[in-house]
């Protein structure tokens, strides 16, 4: 039974085997959540509160209809965790295989992770993956919790609720998580730059792709750095996660600058727009109501959440690479040019072709959301766009309407969700089916454009 | 120095021609709708509302902040009915032109339209072409104009009178323009299906490309109709403005069905539906106020003004084209084919790119300016997203908000107007500026996306 189920994974499309898992996880999360034990006594609960809740869990977005805080027991905070887990790092254990089977045809470093002999990847390759990736991850979670555990002995009495605490915050941080267990938030902390500035980190680290970490932990293991060599992708998702980052804070302080930011100091300001800027990847943690920003700044986050985090990660979104690769095309196609030249490299024409399919679908598949939304939820537009925004990037901040949403609504968030975590291609090829060969050409002819 | 400027104009890209023409036309009716013969007494006349009327004149958008009725004397608007006319049909023959440049190499009929001698188009072929485009529209205008006329004796006590006004209806429904100049505009004839019928056709006729009416010109006169081949492009285009045509009504319908369209018999929702949809394309006419309309009919009218009218035509928008290679290949792609084939030919993969590339810079300008307006201006997201989505369609209808603009309001919204107009990819290559041939290649790198 064993080998066939080898045989039959191995025959599996990579989109079907991220959707498959996300189902999968997404069932499995259900029923767990909806034990029993994992609620405090008296809790109401129904079915689609209950998939509403592992949908979000399982793609790590942190949207809720239900106070997690009031809804769950102990036995269920932590069921809540370990979904968190195996929904934030599963998808990206999954990408990544798949992402290097590709890497096979050009002979990437990184493939010998997921390689048994040098002609095969197989399913011991995808578990052996999975081990790797849980490892760093868990790690980092504990490196963060550690530093996190021992600052907060000044806000705690004693040293187990400082650990305690300090560990819940790294591993929320770190899986992107956004759920919010306190009913706070970041609040809180918003005047504490230090645990903004971890928090921040841990994020970043959970966002920003399994290949960026795993090819710098290479990079710092190597003795002969000189002749180390960073992937593009690395490259481009550092570089994008960098500038999203500087842009959002920019235009966070440039638009609130009169308005919620009026008569702060500029430390106070710089802080709060580096942090909601940083969590618009998909970290979904906020130091403050972002209900009370402008229209705006909204709209500006709405376009970074839908933007979201790197491929391979914890988090949501069009994707940053897919994003760097549009603005890079316009621009070169602009000046006259087919293609990208970056980094000392030409990009595949083919990724630029996906990265300009997936934007379009994306922004297809949330207008028509945002549409339907205003027709059964009586929410103003802003809080209507800014939600869609939210789950499809995975990010899980939101101006509120989450809990008030009607059933369709509800329906609606799930959809987005569920695509922004598996990613547009998967959900593309999930629906398109089999890739049938042309066996026949029609003359070309051309048509006007734009 | 007519033979420079021959060899000049020779020289010139299709974008730079269509931008300095665009420019040029401006520059020419600012100042004809600023001489005071132009006026009503007492008319308090600015530098910001002239180059506004202009820019919306020559655009044929139609938006206005100044009351055309109050503002202009008869003088006045038989200037502007000249403007709009060479609004209208210049940058669609000017559009036309190079079109047929290109189509030189594919040896389409048309381009005899253009050619002196086999191997030459010039600036003879251009003004040829502007006086076809010229007289096969004063044609339709004029048959418009006398259907119209004899009809609204009905309406009109003297034939003098009824003539006038449905000449004028006529042309202002053929050029698209939009302009309000009974301060009504179809509003009177709400319950009038003939007028309505009439001017959906006029309207049609000029947002539906020149290449289409020409080959349906050739098609009517050609006695052997089974050797007539209609192009890929009008095939397309007609295809997607029946698609959108039937598509916008049938959302009216459904969407305001228990709204605006409560208690109504079913032909006055129909035919209210229907017109509304019709306008989208680039009319701007409307039977009805459109701010009656709830947020989700008009999010879907701000998408349909958003992809716009057939490229060559009076409209603007990222064109009818455009959207249709959009959805095409994506349907396409997600089953794992890299071309479209339809109509029995297939579509060049160079105009694939230009449209994916078109659609997503027209969704970051569309964007960037709710963005910039929710900033300057009072009004609702859903007035301003209206508004946007209208200047950039070339459309003309508003929820009421554009006299009342700020004047970086109206800055960004003539901008919208401008680059909707002559279109996407000649603003591109406008900014853009000269293609370098690369001369050079690096490996090409794969990326992960999506
Ligand atoms: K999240
Ligand atoms: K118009």
């Amino acid at each position: 039974m064993w080998l066939t189920f080898r045989s039959k994974l191995n025959k599996l499309t990579p989109a079907q085997v991220i959707v498959t898992y996300y189902l999968l996880a997404v069932t499995v999360a259900t029923i767990l959540l909806s034990l029993p034990v994992a609620h405090k006594p008296g809790v109401d609960w129904n079915f689609i509160d209950a998939l509403f809740t592992s949908v979000s869990a399982v793609s790590v977005t942190g949207l809720t209809v239900v106070s997690t805080a009031d809804t769950f027991s102990t036995t269920g905070v932590f069921l809540l965790i370990f979904v968190l887990q195996f929904g934030g790092i599963g998808v990206m254990a999954v990408g990544t295989f798949f992402w290097l089977l590709v890497g096979k045809k050009i002979g990437l470093k990184e493939r010998q992770l997921i390689m048994t002999d040098q002609n095969q990847t197989n399913l011991s390759g995808l578990v052996n993956l999975l081990k790797q990736i849980l490892l760093l991850i868990i790690i980092i979670e504990i490196i963060g919790g550690l530093t996190l555990g021992v600052y907060f002995l000044s806000y705690y009495s004693t040293w187990q609720e400082a650990l305690i605490h300090g560990l819940f915050a790294s591993v929320s941080a770190t899986t992107n998580a956004g759920f919010d267990i306190t009913g706070q938030s970041l609040i809180p902390f918003k005047h504490d730059y230090f645990v903004q500035f971890i928090t921040i980190i841990l994020i970043t680290m959970g966002a920003i792709g399994f290949p960026v970490l795993i090819e710098t932990k290479d990079f710092l293991m190597n003795s002969k750095r000189s002749k180390h060599h960073f992937s593009l992708f690395t490259k481009i998702t550092t570089l994008t996660f960098a500038c999203l980052l500087v842009f959002g804070t920019l235009m966070i302080i440039i638009l609130e600058y009169n308005h919620f930011f009026s008569g702060m100091v500029w430390h106070e300001s710089f802080f709060y727009a580096l942090f909601q800027s940083a969590s618009t990847r998909s970290g979904g943690l906020s130091t403050m109501n972002v209900a009370e920003f402008s229209t705006s700044t909204l709209l500006v986050l709405s376009g970074l959440m839908f933007i979201g985090a790197s491929p391979s990660s914890v988090g949501g979104g069009i994707r940053t690479t897919t994003f760097a690769l549009n603005l890079l095309f316009l621009f070169h196609f602009s000046r006259g040019n087919q293609t990208i030249k970056i980094f000392r490299r030409e990009i595949h024409e083919q990724d630029i072709i996906k990265s300009l399919v997936v934007t379009i679908v994306a922004t297809l598949i949330c207008f028509t959301s945002v549409v339907i939304l205003t027709l059964t939820e009586s929410h103003s537009l802003i809080e209507i766009i800014f939600e869609v925004a939210s789950a499809f990037g995975t990010t899980g901040l939101s101006l509120g309407i989450t809990s008030e949403l009607s059933t369709i609504g509800k329906c609606v968030i799930m959809i987005l969700m569920f695509i922004g975590r598996v990613g547009i291609l998967s959900f593309l090829f999930m629906i398109g089916g089999k890739e049938k060969a042309a066996n026949y050409h029609y003359p070309k002819e051309r048509v006007i454009i734009g």
